[in-house]
């Protein structure tokens, strides 16, 4: 790990992940101290975890996921966080931890289903923008989160490359007779996202209001939705949704930030124009205050390509997890839903380089130079995200990608 | 399990499914032999198995799926299948098995995603004529086979009731004025499909031709892809595709019949008119000749509704494993590829109510001289399908659910 964001990670944060190293090469759940990882489950036998009635604490935490320690009640969540925070305030306990740079982390948990929403107004509408010349908000934008069902097999942990994917697609969109070739995408986008992780699951034909859905979010992770628009953009043109177009790759953070750390940065979420059915409504209308920062690296050289917050969103992760339950469905920890790209309101904001450079066709100017329609490869794509102002010492810390050529055929 | 399918399970057969028993309560891996279930880690020390090296197959058959049994290389699938025939084709060996009566059936793998394709061009034009009075073909519809990534947490094994979805809807879609309200799902669908089960796994970015696929399938299920075409239809308004309208319920036969078991029946694919891309190019193409056959159960009186072919689906499993793993996607064992509705060209096969009802519009009379429209709650819908003619002792047993009212909120 080159990870550097030592600040993202005070006392007040205490994100989960998994880890291995060489001392310890068994994949276990760890937290994050600065840049000290600490193994949890050598930690439970300080004083401060006595009070913790859950003989099976241990265990659980020398799991190589989340998921057992995730399903767990909030009531105990809260307590490992106190006594985690308790034996670190005084001093830290270098026995049981390892600096990041000499660890290696893995997915934090299984993810047995992943459900990727669109709840940017901005997004929604300059995705059709970019594509087709016409702004317009989805039919049912008023009623309910939309999303799609997104591939599971291709999650993978921060730092793993990205190779472009092959696939289909127009040789040339804007032709009357349209041709489909085959090849590396030359579109290939990245979508910044948050993604809440599921806590305590929700049984089939359970489904849960919006308002009572906290109980059953365990955290908070970055997301990058890979995206090749050209494959995407061919099979789109039928109407089942992406599939091939967002398949080969999603990025995750390592780090699962808890509801219990982002409290502090609870804001009004945005409100809506329009009432909305009673599992929806949602009294409290939070969401949080949290700001990214997306980056391109090209031959070396950083530009900065998104600076944006979160909570113009329209829907909220309570509302999202609600909609995807209420039909029927259960939802399982470990289960990731994930926000749609994060763009606002200004072109400082964009979250995706279809909005950015209007789908290639307004190429903006990397530092290096060199014109930015879509990734090219060697390109490195990197983002972030505090809760907050930077000062408070709780962030997201890095989802980061290197694109790959795509393979040979 | 009421299943009277015994003929379906002849020796040509060998079938592998989970199944636990009052005697034998640990899920573990089986074969069927006519109405005889037996399981297969107490068969491995009998003379036919000690030609197979392999040291781990016992505990592999004592697992609680049959991941880590599909993921063998075809040629060990070939010598316990050949093993089991020859134990079995002497005499049967009553200390390991148990009747089907006396057994539960499980999920037979673990799948950890699942993609549902649509490649009847009998259903993909008879759709929109229901919705919209407009027969057309999708747009790549000769390039490529549609799908879109399914819900794995609400994957059931047959005989699992079906509970009528909530959700949203458009009160009247004719309505000039679009009404979104909230309720129980007013027309609830079946639609019988094949599905297959992925065996040895496609590495990420190691995308497979389809003329090479068969090594990666393990097997062929039933799958009732459960349907509310109302919130389907009212979320796909927006270009997602469908998300609750399919991701309350979907429904598989407990025997995985395998491709050695099919390799009698394989007849030519449907032909295509267009040159398709390298990696879909399949100078075999090869299908199989399986007829399905569906009923209604209403007020204790059945009705055929359905009764049609496999073969002229447009494109074949090895198809579509190809170009879902083309991008770079990997394809893990346990994984499900559904074909989509198997409908034909005539009303008799015709494979779900929106196309049979032409969404309602025209409802068909039950042998209880009820009218049909859609699924009413206690209705049963049951499907079988058979490789040949019936005589030829290999079929896929049922698929089978009971609609259930939907849960109160």
């Amino acid at each position: 790990m080159s990870d550097t964001h030592a600040a993202h990670f005070s006392i007040n944060n205490i994100p989960y992940g998994i880890a291995s190293s060489i001392k310890r090469p068994i994949p276990q759940a760890v937290t994050r101290i600065g840049d000290n990882v600490i193994f949890l489950a050598e930690l439970v036998n300080k004083k401060p975890f006595a009070n913790i009635d859950m003989t099976a604490l241990p265990s659980i935490l020398q799991g190589s996921s989340l998921n057992a320690f995730a399903a767990l009640s909030k009531g105990i969540h809260a307590q490992v966080r106190s006594a985690i925070q308790a034996t670190y305030r005084s001093k830290l306990h270098h026995e049981s931890a390892e600096h990041i740079k000499d660890v290696r982390m893995h997915l934090p948990v299984v993810i047995g289903d992943f459900t990727d929403f669109s709840v940017s107004a901005y997004h929604v509408q300059n995705a059709p923008e970019a594509l087709f010349g016409v702004r317009s908000l989805p039919a049912c934008w008023n009623n309910f989160p939309m999303g799609y069902a997104g591939r599971c097999s291709s999650i993978y942990i921060s730092d793993t490359p990205v190779s472009r994917p092959l696939g289909q697609y127009l040789e040339d969109p804007a032709a009357k007779e349209k041709k489909v070739i085959f090849g590396p995408s030359r579109s290939l986008d990245y979508e910044f996202e948050l993604g809440a992780i599921v806590g305590r699951p929700v049984a089939a034909g359970t489904g849960v209001y919006a308002k009572d859905m906290d109980e059953h979010i365990f955290g908070i992770v970055l997301v990058n939705d890979w995206s090749a628009r050209d494959i995407q953009g061919c099979e789109m043109r039928d109407p089942l949704g992406p599939l091939n177009g967002k398949n080969f790759a999603t990025t995750v953070s390592p780090w699962v930030v808890t509801l219990d750390a982002l409290r502090p940065f609870e804001v009004s979420a945005a409100p809506h124009t329009q009432p909305v059915v009673d599992f929806l409504e949602d009294p409290k209308s939070i969401t949080y205050d949290i700001t990214f920062r997306g980056e391109i690296v090209r031959s070396g050289v950083s530009t900065e390509v998104c600076r944006v917050g979160f909570s113009h969103m329209y829907w909220t992760f309570r509302q999202m997890l609600a909609h995807n339950s209420i039909g029927g469905c259960p939802l399982n920890t470990g289960d990731l839903l994930a926000s749609g790209t994060v763009s606002g309101s200004e072109k400082s904001q964009l979250a995706c380089l279809m909005e950015l450079t209007m789908n290639g066709k307004q190429p903006a100017t990397l530092s290096d130079g060199s014109a930015l329609r879509y990734l090219e490869d060697g390109d490195i794509v990197r983002f972030t995200a505090v809760a907050g102002d930077a000062s408070a010492g709780v962030g997201f810390g890095e989802c980061v990608g290197t694109i790959k050529p795509a393979p040979r055929m």
